[in-house]
């Protein structure tokens, strides 16, 4: 078995080694730029680490690795202009670096080669295999992120509907890049299905882990200041959850914060934080995480795979749900 | 031989069998309403007619058509938020009328579904092959994109990069149509390079046209009124020619009339094509234009089928290049 760093080596080894060096200049700068700023390479390891299951060479992996992360990669630069983001891992987003219409066409073009490197991952019939896992997922992504922002405007949003806008917009994508790195090392159908699932509820809960942090997360250890979410009035699984159980005084008090302009924005990260923990939301949204958490790691132990070979996916598991709150 | 409105009405039904009615509705619906707007359908055309020459169930190649018109309008979707144009085709851009973000997203979206369309087109081999080459296209798409508005801020374009940008932009999409619609009627190799060459040289010489007509198109007839590359100040295959030609007056008038602001759109349209006409420029970029189009025709007159199976491209392409000056 090789350590998660070790994975992570590999493919920013691959990575550095000059793929998008081509004229013009200004339509590939961007790309560049976005893939150096690095971040976790959460889906490249699932597929490196999913292929590895079932073969040795987990090399070979490398395209489909490389197709995941542009997507994923194209996926925040057009998301960062539709939330107008300003930063993204620390330094300025594409849009504010380079333009709007950087942003745009240079994302367009991510898209294309995450296709182009999964059809050259493999002989066709495996190319059109992962292509057709793929497109499903991206057309998801896509619908999770209209869901996203259709919820902004929404007066209520149910959590069913909620779950599955984040199953949509960040979930599918971790369970496809499992299920492309399997594909490509020729699992059975039944393991494949096992490792999207695995995948699928690992996304969610790692969503929901998400949600705490940003609420209730120590800024120290979690890297960014505790409370965006709630000064943004998102609809979190947190706030939903407590809209849902709140009695009329506290849903009053909550749909208020959430609606009028703020002046002091640690006022109201106090005050919705203190209706939070008296509806005990924390505790209930840690259950929801561990649930999903616990289904995730009953998949992966039906994958027919020696543990062994397996031990680095569950390892990255643990280590994505361990971050402290 | 089908007539080429017949061909039309067959992709028209097809296009009109409920492709995107399913949610969410606020990503689909400018899905609707792009592909509503009409248009030639130039693109589903050629694919249909092109698979037509070599086997005749052609509506076979309705996935093919549908994939090339969805990425068309996917690239006039992003394209017109990026020349912040408010109408297209009379009424308003997808941008105009469902806002910045819908643009963007749902053009993602169509990207993705062209190449579902392709994979959904026949077999492994076959879909490799089309996506292959309509891989190529979009790349190339995008970064003749990106040379157009990379033009905008260069003091000084050649003719030959200005070739190069209007290949990429447009003319290779019409011949990856082409190329995709007789690869799926099983054509070979060498049908399939003049079938392609063929709509290169096409695509170039339909581009020529347009600059003409834009700026010394008869209004009633053309659809539009004249002189809007002048007034924008567009270094089309006209400008750059008669900056080639011109002597150092006359090409110090021209540069300033392009970098000064206009009181008098009618009078600045007025100079230049006086300048272009005393250059002959009109019947320099006619003469190009009939080059490209006479090129065309010699790689269709190679394709090795019976000639009245190629009358309809044919007139498609005498139709193309016969609009009124």
């Amino acid at each position: 078995m090789q350590s998660i760093e070790n994975y992570k080596a590999v493919f920013e080894q691959y990575l550095s080694q000059g793929h998008f060096t081509q004229e013009p200049q200004r339509l590939y700068e961007p790309v560049n730029y976005i893939l150096r700023l690095g971040g976790k390479r959460l889906r490249p390891l699932l597929a490196l680490m999913s292929y590895h299951v079932f073969a040795d060479d987990f090399r070979k992996a490398l395209p489909v690795a490389m197709a995941v992360e542009l997507f994923h990669n194209f996926s925040l630069i057009h998301d960062d202009i539709m939330d107008e983001a300003p930063l993204r891992r620390g330094n300025p987003t594409v849009h504010s670096h380079f333009g709007l219409n950087a942003g745009i066409l240079s994302g367009d073009v991510m898209l294309i080669y995450a296709q182009q490197y999964l059809l050259d991952a493999g002989d066709p019939t495996l190319s059109a295999r992962l292509l057709k896992s793929f497109n499903r997922c991206a057309i998801q992504v896509c619908e999770g992120q209209q869901w996203d922002v259709d919820f902004e405007r929404m007066n209520t949003v149910s959590i069913p509907q909620y779950l599955h806008m984040i199953e949509y917009k960040t979930a599918v994508l971790l369970a496809c890049s499992l299920e492309m790195g399997a594909m490509t090392a020729g699992a059975s159908d039944s393991d494949l299905h096992h490792l999207y699932e695995f995948g699928r509820k690992l996304g969610i809960a790692f969503q929901l882990q998400d949600d705490i942090l940003d609420s209730f997360g120590d800024a120290g250890k979690f890297g960014k200041k505790a409370g965006g979410d709630i000064v943004q009035n998102k609809k979190t699984f947190l706030i939903l959850k407590a809209l849902e159980l709140a009695n009329a005084t506290d849903k009053a008090t909550l749909l208020r914060l959430m609606s009028t302009p703020t002046s002091n924005e640690q006022t109201k990260i106090h005050e919705v934080t203190t209706i939070l923990r008296e509806l005990k939301v924390p505790i209930l949204a840690k259950e929801e995480r561990n649930d999903y958490h616990r289904q995730a790691i009953e998949h992966l132990d039906q994958v027919s795979a020696p543990g062994d070979r397996k031990l680095a996916l569950y390892q990255l598991a643990a280590f994505l749900l361990d971050r402290d709150i």
